[in-house]
């Protein structure tokens, strides 16, 4: 069966996903003599920055997602259409789904990434990812049942594993998330749970690498690590979790952490389509590009942002998986498909770092701009200011700034719901743990 | 298992349900040298006059939602436990739940009412009820996979069906949900699905009873009929539905409408606890209470709110199931048990009829004061303005706010976003229909 989109006479740009990426191509293609049918599984955009805040009862998740439609309502010759993509037959040029196959001119896979557990089964059953607003729900519920589970449960290690978190991974998303846990512990917990000795639960974050935010500069990850130490979080790096079992998590240091809210952020791979020849995926499911986002192999098959892996001399590893570059590869996109179109030379990306920051707690951010590093308050207010603008659509900035402000004079987090409450599919049968302990035996960094 | 409560020489009152009765009658008790401890099944009270706004993506779920412990946090010797009740114990006074039981002095039965099918299990298969926030999300999800579905069906009448909606039930809940939907249906969708052909797209109300809004006055009633009409939904009135099959509403007045997206708002009942006395369970299983609000047979456990049926000579059904009755009698029963516990003579129940509303769109709503009625734009702002009084916390509010002043300027409803897809859980064997229609064949009035 045919997707039900009108043939015309203009080439078809068909974009899948409704990222930074996707939704900034579509944009610069506005009226632009193209046809252009977005698809996306979802039929809004989810701003990722953000989703720790959801997890962590900050923010609505409806103030972090926008429609799509409403993004293009006056745009002529656009289709958005909802439908999670099977696989692209390259031969036929057309990508099937399961509303039906579309036929393309012009193929931009801008599909992003999606969590990697590197095939641990373990920890995919016994963790929980953040990448999606559903799952920063499922946290905020996990979060909230283990509290009020916590109150009733008789034996002290059982209730101090319910308090306990640990965080794996220690790039920005892990020290966010682990800095707004231990901000619910500092200001919310203790009222909300008045009979629980909240000196008890501890916020572990657990990182690989030599030090957190691999990304960033030296000043930055030992001031991240200070910040998070100042609000009591345990982090340990050069640490590698081995396995998690029975809400038990364990590492080649040796020691275990008992805690029921294990969070893992520790790995993401690209989210290719179905149907690219094997040579046009590489290590961690990428997507090679050339320098125009051209991938290997095709000339009207293109990749934009996470999933695409553009290898250079300076970056033998592809761009960061960063909004920036996705922002900065749709724009390009949109002039280069115009370019084609038009018999002109393309464009050859390139990266302009407008730099990077994470937020560990109130008054507390790093902040790495092309010209400046700055750390503290000033990298704080920043941060919001950024993020802030960055926000699709005007309604979901004044209600997240509400809530932010809200937050701010009230030492609070609004939004302590469990609509749904989550439950754990088990895979592995569950058995009681033998002995419980609270303390670990390796050392925090 | 004994519920985690410590044991004090204040008598403990144990409150089930957090809704409008229950969270006000906990406030009264405010140190009032009384152990309170409050259970619900959920960690939030809900603001249910404005679930239907959720249902129709003009407000966030979070914003209709409180936390309750923070509601409380406060308070001395006061309790949450979030956990269904499975029965109470009368014998040795104590409740029993999920996570233990709980001893009680004095038990207050407030939850509230439920959804009522009458038995009819095709009905409650086939259409969806609205009296939680996971419903109401439910039903936002619903609607708009529905209008994504029909972007592709390839036959005019499924076409149809998908963008129908069928309201069962002309009560306020019925009425605002319609008028909701005719706004969206004007204002949004054509925006949205500029493919699709909004003209088609068919409201539908159905009502057993002769008028609308049966509680409220013939004024009220004709006017909002006047406004629902204006807004291009059809009426049914002294309309009984019969049935529903594979999405087909059959009604005792012949006729069938084609709908995927039903509704039912046209029956309630009490939600007692199991364990009273038959005799204290009366029609509608609400419970029987005297006009202390004492529950039949038992002088230490009480009943408020919707799930209350005080009998009286000119209430022989009781009071209406209103937010107001339950705020006034949890108000009073705070009085009461103090004067209980002081030996002095206890006050009866005399509800103050504070008014009534109900809204059908912008500048359409009716009020019914005690000493003015008015219809329309006054109506409307009054509807606003109590809403936004009442809510449950000073953020929520100005959520609310920001949304509702979003709409009102922008004609749009900002969260139609699909953040969990509804997938119905078929019980009956799902049959392609033979003979789709569209129009039929009883005249709306």
């Amino acid at each position: 069966m045919k997707m039900n989109i009108p043939e015309v006479s203009q080439p078809r740009v068909v974009i899948v996903g409704g990222g930074f990426g996707g939704l900034q191509l579509a944009k610069s293609l506005k009226n632009k003599d193209f046809q252009v049918v977005l698809v996306d599984k979802h039929n809004y955009h989810t701003f990722q920055p953000l989703l720790y805040q959801v997890a962590t009862a900050g923010l609505e998740p409806d103030s972090i997602a926008f429609p799509i439609r409403k993004v293009f309502k006056h745009y002529n010759q656009f289709y958005f259409r909802m439908a999670k993509v099977e696989r692209v037959d390259t031969e036929r040029k057309r990508l099937e789904t399961p509303i039906g196959y579309l036929n393309y001119d012009y193929l931009v896979i801008a599909t992003g990434s999606e969590t990697n557990y590197f095939g641990k089964q373990d920890i995919a059953n016994e963790s929980l990812p953040m990448k999606s607003i559903p799952e920063a729900l499922n946290l905020r519920s996990l979060v909230l049942q283990n509290f009020e589970k916590a109150l009733t449960a008789t034996e002290v290690g059982e209730r101090d594993s319910l308090m306990n978190f640990v965080v794996i991974g220690g790039g920005p998303t892990g020290v966010e998330l682990a800095g707004a846990l231990a901000e619910l512990k500092k200001e919310v917990l203790p009222r909300d749970y008045p009979d629980l000795d909240l000196r008890r639960m501890q916020i572990h974050l657990i990182e690989a690498g030599p030090k957190l935010l691999g990304a960033m500069s030296e000043v930055s990850s030992s001031k991240s690590l200070e910040f998070l130490k100042d609000l009591g979080v345990n982090v340990y790096t050069s640490t590698m979790v081995t396995g998690i079992q029975n809400n038990v998590v364990a590492t080649d240091k040796g020691g275990a952490f008992y805690s029921h809210s294990i969070i893992w952020t520790a790995g993401v791979e690209g989210a290719p389509i179905e149907g690219l020849k094997p040579e046009a995926i590489i290590r961690g499911k990428r997507v090679k590009v050339n320098e125009f986002n051209q991938v290997e192999g095709y000339d009207n098959i293109f990749a934009i942002g996470d999933v695409a892996a553009m290898l250079t001399t300076e970056l033998p590893k592809g761009h960061p998986m960063l909004a920036q570059v996705a922002l900065q590869q749709g724009k390009l996109l949109g002039e280069n498909l115009l370019n084609l179109r038009r018999g002109k030379a393309l464009k050859p990306f390139k990266y302009k770092d407008l730099g990077t920051m994470a937020t560990v707690g109130r008054h507390k951010a790093v902040a790495e701009l092309p010209w400046w590093k700055t750390q503290g308050i000033i990298a704080w207010y920043l941060w919001m200011l950024v993020h802030l603008m960055a926000l699709v659509g005007f309604r979901n900035r004044v209600v997240v700034f509400i809530n932010w402000m809200w937050s701010y004079f009230n030492y609070d987090k609004g939004v302590r719901l469990i609509i749904r409450p989550f439950v754990r599919k088990k895979t592995v049968d569950e058995q009681p743990i033998d002995h419980l302990q609270t303390s670990t035996s390796i050392k925090s960094a």
